[in-house]
C-alpha cells in the first residue's frame, strides 16, 4: 500500500507526517526539504505509518510536499485530445515537448491561487507529477525495471496557465510561472516497487465549482514516464526533490481553432490582430477561472491502492 | 576599475582568483559556490587585487565562474537585427521574451562544446550575462539607481543552440540545454557602483575560426537590464549566483525567411514538410558550427575599464 506523505504547518511550525484515515501521524524527525526527507526519512515514515493518527486534518494547514528550490520540468501536449483542443495536429507532432515552470509557483494544495491583475485567461491543467528520488548527472536509460529507482513518489499538480501571456507571446515559461501557479499535493504518495504498475492506470479528474472539466486515464499519456526521463537526462541534470509534470488531458478552458484555420488567419492578418481576435474569442469562454472559483482535483487508482488525495484551491483577485 | 574574478583548477583543486595583467592572484579563502563567494568573498577579492599575480595563466584550467545549481534565465530576440534574421517582425513584438537553459549547460570558458550526435544545426549566440548578487522573492522595481544592488557582476555567455531541435519543435528549453551548451567567462567582472553606466556601452564580438560573425553594442538591447529584472521578479525567484542572459545580436548561423513567406509556406505545406524544407535550407549554410571549429568571444568597453576577457571554445563531435 502506497504511503501518503504530507507536509503541513501545525502550531506555527512546518512538519511532515503520513496521512491516514483518521488524520495525520507526524514523523519524528525534522526535514528542511523534500530532498532531505528522501535522503533520511524512510525509517521514519515507515514507522509513522504503523502508528495511529494523532493530529486531526482540521488542526493543520497543508503545504506543498515539494519544497523550493526545485526543478519543475514539464511535458506539453502529452494527451492526444488536449493537443487537438490546443490547435495541434497529434499526427504531425512526433516529439516529446518539454518546458519549465519557475519554482516560485509551488503552492499549497488547499490554498489560494492569485490571478495576476493583467491576466484574464487563467486556465487549469491537472497533471500527474513524479517526484524524483535520485540524482541524474548524465544520460541514463530508464525502463519499467528501474523506474522505481528514479521516482520517489507521485503527487497531483495543477499547471495553472495565463493563456493570454503563454500563447500570444509563445512564452510557456512566463505564462506558467507567476507565483502560486503550481499547487502540489496534498499527498506525496510513495509507492512500493510492485505498485509501480499502477502508474499507467490512474484516473485524473478536475472540477471547477463542482462541474467536472477534465477526466482521463494515465494510460492515454503519449510519452510514458520511463522514456521521458531517459530523454530528459540528455539535457537536464536532476536532483532528488525535483519534479516532472507529465502533461494534462483535454478539457481545459482553452480552445484553439484547428491548424489550417489558424495558419490561414495568421497569413491574412497582422500578428497583433490575430492575437486580438484570439483574445476576444477566448474571453467569451466562461470556462476560464475567475476570482471565487474553486478548483478540485483528484488522481487515484480504481482500487484506491494509489490515492493522491483531493486538491482544492480557490482563485482570488 | 572592475575586478575580474576567475575560477580555476590548479594542482587538482578548484579555487578562485583575480585576473591581473601578468596572471592570477589567488583568493585566500575557499568558496564552494558563486553564491558563497558573493556572500563572504568581498574582502578577499579586494585584497587579492592589490597583490602581484602569483600564478601564470598557463598553469591553470579555467572554469565557469558561475557554479551549478543556478537558474539560467534568458531573454530571446532582444536585438532588432537578430529578430529580423530569426524571422520575427520587431515592430510586431511588443514584449520581453524569457526562457530558461538547464544548468547542466554551464561550461568552462576555454574548453570544449560537444555537438550531440543528432544535432546538425549547431549555432552560437554571444550574450552579456548578468550574475545576480541579491535574492528576490517577490516583485521588485529595479531602476538605474538600485541596479548595482541586484547585479554582482558581468560575464560573457555563449547561448549555444541546436536549431534543429529548438525551431521545428518550438522548444527553446530542450534545444538550448544539452550539456555544455553555455560556456561562461573567463571573467566574472565585479563593477564598482559608478561603473554601472558602462552596462549600456559594451561591445560584443564573436568570431568563428577568426572570422567575425557577431558584433554589436549593448546600447542596442531592446529591453534593458533594469526593466527586465523588474519584470522577471513577477514570475521567478532569484538567488545570488543565478544569471540572466540578455540576448544575442545579429550574425548567428540561423536565417529564417520573413514572416509572410514563412506563414504562406506553413499554410500550403504540412508541418513536417515545412520543417524538412527548413532543414535543407539551413543545412546549406556553412556558418553552422562543425567539429574542429574554434569560437572566440569578447565583451569590453572601448576604454577597457570593463573587460570580460576572451572566451575560446572548440567544437567536438
Amino acid at each position: 500500500m502506497a504511503t501518503n506523505i504530507v507536509r503541513f504547518v501545525h502550531q506555527g511550525r512546518s512538519a511532515w507526517g503520513v496521512a491516514l484515515n483518521g488524520g495525520i501521524a507526524p514523523l519524528a524527525g525534522t526535514y528542511e526539504t523534500t530532498a532531505d526527507l528522501i535522503a533520511r526519512g524512510e525509517d521514519d515514515w515507515r514507522a509513522a505509518k504503523t502508528r495511529p493518527a494523532s493530529l486531526p486534518f482540521q488542526a493543520v494547514e497543508l503545504l506543498s510536499p515539494v519544497t523550493a528550490p526545485a526543478r519543475l520540468l514539464c511535458q506539453g501536449a502529452n494527451y492526444r485530445r488536449h493537443m487537438i483542443e490546443s490547435g495541434l495536429n497529434p499526427d504531425e507532432k512526433a516529439f516529446n515537448m518539454f518546458f519549465e515552470k519557475a519554482d516560485c509557483t509551488l503552492n499549497a494544495p488547499h490554498g489560494k491561487v492569485v490571478r495576476p491583475a493583467h491576466v484574464r485567461l487563467l486556465d487549469y491543467e491537472i497533471e500527474l507529477a513524479l517526484v524524483f528520488g535520485k540524482a541524474i548527472s548524465g544520460p541514463v536509460t530508464v525502463t519499467a525495471d528501474n523506474l522505481a529507482d528514479h521516482v520517489f513518489g507521485l503527487a497531483i499538480a495543477n499547471d495553472i496557465s495565463a493563456r493570454d501571456v503563454q500563447l500570444p507571446q509563445m512564452q510557456f515559461f512566463k505564462g506558467k510561472s507567476y507565483r502560486g501557479f503550481c499547487p502540489v499535493g496534498p499527498h506525496l504518495a510513495v509507492l512500493e516497487r510492485e505498485e509501480f504498475r499502477y502508474l499507467d492506470h490512474l484516473t485524473l479528474s478536475l472540477a471547477v465549482n463542482g462541474e467536472i472539466r477534465q477526466q482521463d486515464e494515465t494510460a492515454n499519456l503519449v510519452y510514458k514516464p520511463a522514456e521521458t526521463i531517459s530523454e530528459l537526462s540528455t539535457f537536464s541534470d536532476i536532483a532528488p526533490g525535483d519534479i516532472l509534470l507529465t502533461g494534462t488531458p483535454s478539457g481545459c478552458a482553452l480552445r484553439v481553432p484547428p491548424p489550417f484555420v489558424r495558419k490561414l488567419t495568421q497569413l491574412v492578418l497582422p500578428e497583433k490582430k490575430v492575437w486580438a481576435a484570439f483574445g476576444r474569442m477566448q474571453a467569451k469562454r466562461p470556462q476560464y477561472l475567475k476570482p471565487g472559483d474553486v478548483v478540485t482535483a483528484t488522481i487515484a487508482s480504481a482500487d484506491r491502492v494509489v490515492d493522491l488525495g483531493e486538491q482544492r484551491v480557490t482563485i482570488t483577485a
